[in-house]
């Protein structure tokens, strides 16, 4: 087992590193270039989604100080990492939206199409978003040149060498990695059971705009619309953090399940469009926007929640024919790095 | 054929006389009571189409010119007499949408709940549509003290005891029907086939707020939304009648098909949705509303586009399965009330 594990964090930890002056620059280089390339800022964030993931799911095998301590730092990495490119594709997403809203191509107009509101909504949508990335890419530079940006990468350095093992877990046997992996997609199950499929498997349900769940623990009428939407998306939020986590320990066992990442670009497509549903919503109540500009926001949010009622709906009918077999999942006779 | 026909008419034109003086009031009494009856204008208005339909789809049995004048008459009757209660439905089915929206019940709230615009759009389209009623309601009246109502009347009374067939329709054999009742169906189905049905076969397309089709003769960029959405709904407001005429087509035969009512009532509600999104999108262009007024009707109008997308996705479920027992249909082998 430790074999197999060391093999996959020693690979994640090589990758890290590689990615890492790309990403970041090279010591020295102007810090307005940063991120010097998306690419590498991509591959930093494979790397640290897996690194963590696997410590995770595999974390009784290590030293519980250092893997807690080594995820929060990768926690830290990852939400620092994600964001910038979060608010590249959610500008991308709602500005394509509202352009198609809009769109008088007589080949395919939009129900908004012509309408004065959307070159206001659109130039309001962009400034506002081109202002949190700055932001966010501003914060990112200050972080990138920190001394715990260092820690974690020597971290990494020391991780790409050699693998912390407890004693005793470097010589179990490969196949001692499957009820952890089957931990993993235990939780995913129970995960999704708490999703409200029912509804979702129904298109057209109207889930997305008219009676969203809320937790378990609110009582008496909602406070406010924010609060009842992100009380709806949150165990889909849930469901996609242990997607990941069971995919990434499916890797580590060397048995991918191709499903599953279909499924995690499916809720994926979920955040993100429930994401770009709170920026219409919150651009709408900007100060002294016109009727016409807060019109057409309200169109557009409306269709990311459609969105999100989609993803769901995708969800609803992928996720049970998928369920049986991760359910009772025991893992391949032997994992094939094994 | 002439004794099944007239017998059909003879039943429709008794209805429609009786239904009259309830839904009209009786003469003398307060002008402002009317219409007296609710249920008796929905009687009044069942028998108008029916008569209406019958005397299209078999207009060849007739004098031309007579059959002519009595489509023209009943088509202004129904006008007159159908837009009131399509008021008080797109008012309920409006207010309601808005209050599911908005509700702040932890059972089940929507993506408005405690908006400041709810109330303020609630009361907004409550006033709109409250005068347009009035303003129908007016014309209402007046026009049921015409001349025009009372020959009309007197047309139905003729009608009712003595229909004026062409010589030897009245002899044909019941069979004589069929063919005609197929020509509605044929042109039904041709109808349904210039529908984008595999468009709307896909839940969640996007086609009610995106990609709209057009008129084929628009060329160049499209005006403004109102004639982007209109031109995509044509196809189906038109599908829309033609499924009544089949409909009643095929009671005269007394071979009803269930199924056609049912899609029916789909196309009512794709028409009714369609209807609610444009008073939403007028609403919004009322001056000097607030921008959250105008946030909350944009999400109003989205939803109403959103029923609209799922009563086509509902027709293209259950047309196709449907439309090959139609298409080759030739009658039963003796129309039940022959």
């Amino acid at each position: 087992m430790g074999e197999v594990l060391a093999g996959y964090l020693t690979a994640q930890a090589g990758a890290f590193l590689r990615a890492l002056p790309q990403a970041v620059g090279e010591a020295g280089s102007r810090p307005g270039a940063l991120p010097a390339s998306a690419a590498a800022a991509d591959d930093l964030l494979r790397s640290v989604r897996r690194v963590g993931g696997a410590l995770h799911t595999f974390g009784a095998a290590f030293d519980p100080a250092w893997a807690q301590e080594s995820r929060t730092e990768l926690r830290w990495l990852l939400n620092l990492l994600a964001q910038e490119p979060a608010y590249q594709r959610r500008s991308t997403r709602l500005l394509a939206a509202l352009d198609s809203l809009a769109d008088t191509d007589p080949a395919g107009p939009g129900m908004l199409a012509g309408h004065a509101g959307a070159p206001k909504a659109r130039a309001l949508l962009d400034r506002q978003l081109t202002l949190a990335r700055t932001r966010v890419h501003t914060v990112l530079l200050q972080e990138l040149r920190s001394a715990r940006l260092h820690a974690l990468a020597d971290r990494m350095t020391l991780l790409s060498g050699d693998v912390p093992l407890l004693d005793g877990e470097a010589s179990a046997p490969a196949e001692a990695l499957l009820p952890r992996a089957g931990a993993a997609l235990a939780a995913l199950s129970a995960g999704a059971e708490r999703l409200p499929l029912q509804r979702a498997a129904v298109p057209y349900g109207g889930g997305g705009l008219h009676r969203l769940g809320t937790a378990a623990d609110v009582r008496g009428p909602v406070a406010d619309a924010e609060t009842a939407v992100a009380a709806d998306d949150a165990p889909w939020l849930r469901a996609r953090i242990l997607l990941k986590r069971a995919r990434y320990a499916l890797e580590v066992c060397g048995a991918p399940v191709p499903e599953l990442d279909g499924l995690d670009r499916v809720l994926g497509r979920h955040q993100e469009a429930a994401d770009a549903a709170v920026t219409a919503a919150t651009a709408a109540r900007t100060p002294r926007i016109t009727p016409a500009t807060a019109y057409v926001l309200g169109v557009v949010h409306a269709d990311q929640r459609l969105e999100v009622e989609a993803a769901r709906y995708a969800f609803g009918q992928q996720w049970p024919g998928l369920a049986p077999g991760l359910g009772g999942w025991e893992g391949p006779p032997a994992p094939r790095k094994a």
